[in-house]
């Protein structure tokens, strides 16, 4: 039987990528759409971990791309679980690169992306809880209900004023 | 010169893709990844023909995977500029997927990525206003404002209180 | 039940594409190859917009590569079935470059492709007729029985005092 | 200084390839898009063999796809130049697929390209010429005048009537 | 100015994986040459990362593939320094496959990869010296100089009468 | 029935590929993993071509890579059984690139590979002994068992007094 809860730790995932010619734009940086498979395929493998199920990507929340990521970067991705709810997990991807002389590591991005848990007819199914432990897990956990409203009413599937934890920050409550 | 306005229309891009074993996951449907890779490739064709200008992808908003879409599909991703900011593009991708028996099309994603113009050396550069003409691409422009008020507050460079346009949404005015 | 005909319109199938590092030869061109490959793809899908079957490549016959395409050029092709013969489908890809700073259009290739439409075991079936309407859809429907023609006595299997429509040509009758 | 003449023997490139997942269609068997980069990259380094100087594709002529190749295969592809004119050369590549258990090797394609050699600035140079030697060298360079008039023909570059090689094929002079 | 020495530790390179579609042989298995070019790629990152100089792939030492590793596998490579000898540094790469079920690792492979650090003409340069702390790390220290020699009598550049490390191993000294 | 025995010719895979963008690294030199892909797929041939089964990859030998070999170059892989044991088959692989101006070829890597025939289960199963010809398969024939006890002694399954063949070399007996 599988268990009740997991903790963010359990299902981080790493992995360290060489930006090879292959990966890049014109103008010889990381290409956007490269670093978005990327992201997906480390970010699935946390669901997974989280819930041992076969996961299937829900959505692409917000993705910024701050920096140009050169030509033979080493880059770093870094995903966990973020909130599990009922059959769907977000799970945090950080991105950092590392200078190429000094070895320095800078964060430069952050993705959120929701994966759910289907059964053999791609039907959803339970996963654990999550239980957030470090102060970040905790302020990722905190937020990802309010993302979750975003994502129903800009989809259209909750009233505004049903979004009791959106409200909070617009009114200041 | 570059003109001063654009319509949405001539930054209409249309790709159809088969989805080839490559491009399909363990469950032999369409890898998340992969689309999110099609869509930037075709999004920044559709900001590059706004603008005429070398772009980079700057973020990407909200992105809901609602259908698989099993391996041999043929898949068409249609992307259109839905609003200039001064240096920025919001680009709509549309992503529709035929019934291999009747030709039906069925609308499967919809997706919404910026780009930013740039010039020689990375810095942003300004860009044609659009001026939306169908009604779809009205309300996708007037949408557009919303959005980025909400990309301003969630990475914190916006005050709540400040986002008039987010503000009548949650308190109906 | 499927029509017994179709226009050529109905088999448009339309790919944007920019030439990433991947695509391009040691000049940093499009590699011939793998425009091949593109066209290959758009082609079987009018083929199969045609029929509603599974296709499959018969023949490519004349390809000309007359402009070099430089490395990030937005490459369209757009592709019509031109004729269909009992089991089989020839198909027309244009393939044009759009000038980097005015969009200016320019046409590059012009390619045609064969396809069999085929059954569950790789047999051959009937597919519908094609109904030009264009004057230039006209003109490549009626080039489609030479081309035949010429093909069939290229491989052995007719004899040049039966092909009347490519004797024409020679004969000036 | 380069010599002035080659024989079809020295520009021989033979390339094993096995049919991975990667290369394969919805049916399982070898992409005909595939197969027709694989002969693209192989004929060119026969081109080159031949000249000693960058090569560009310059069309590919006939080429039919007879048996599907399936998915584990083993193919073997042998190019040839097999004419030179004064800046092009016409290759012939030859696709044998390998019985699985006896060995036993089966031709199942036969397609010909045209390459040119080109200087630093993409200008035509010239190459040597070839001396075919074997039965089959001789046959398909005597074939190579018929359809470089051919080729004209259709490009609209030569009449017909000046295309002395083509008419006797259809005159039976 | 770049260290003298350095830890183990500090060259560790963790990359996860899934084994897709694309990276499987005929087997459905996970395809020996795509774990061969992992593997090269997660240790040019240690050997990058401990002397912070580009890195050439100088060697493949043994590297056995013991276990079959099927499709969908979650696959976690990491390297490490194991040596560091003048202007070379032996890097040893475990490999681990994560049951689906119950996420149990289990050690599938582990190989040796040597590299050398070059300037920005191909020459040879200095690397830090490598402190080994664990017993595994010490193992493998203690073991480099054994395999350096058996390198160098292998390609005939050691009389096994001056290899003093593996002599010991044969005459049980 | 299958032979019982094979010659070393009977499994000579040629393989010649040119170096494209995609198969660089970040000095445009063939990235070595990838050129380990390459031998892997053309040693995999050899091993089939010789026992008719499927092959996988048991283990990879010493490979050394000698020399950069630039982006653009002609490089041919010759591959042969060099001996089969009672289920295994070593392979070597010779390298060679070819001069761009001259075609002077010249050898620029040597890999061995071994590999294990198994039946549809996974298990082992008996391959044709290889009888070697020339004076090169000759002497590759004979190191072939050194080799194999110093993997065996390597993976701790034989103890160095019982390897015969090694001693030999380092007792000079």
């Amino acid at each position: 039987m599988s268990p009740k809860t997991k903790t963010a730790k359990e299902s981080l995932t790493i992995t360290t990528k060489m930006v090879l010619p292959n990966d890049t734009n014109t103008h010889d940086n990381l290409f956007g759409g490269q670093l978005l498979a990327w992201m997906d395929v480390a970010a699935s493998i946390s669901a997974h971990r989280h819930c041992k199920r076969v996961v299937v990507t829900a959505s692409v929340n917000n993705v910024a791309f701050n920096f140009p990521i050169p030509h033979s970067s080493i880059v770093t991705l870094e995903s966990k679980v973020s909130r599990a709810f009922s059959t769907s997990m977000e799970v945090f991807i950080d991105v950092f690169v590392e200078d190429y002389v000094s070895g320095k590591r800078t964060k430069c991005n952050e993705a959120i992306y929701t994966f759910v848990a289907v059964d053999q007819n791609g039907g959803p199914i339970d996963v654990p809880k999550l239980i957030p432990e470090t102060e970040e897990e905790i302020a990722r956990y905190d937020g990802a209900l309010r993302r979750k409203q975003l994502s129903l009413i800009l989809a259209g599937k909750m009233k505004p004023a049903d979004a009791t934890e959106l409200k909070k920050l617009f009114l200041g409550e």
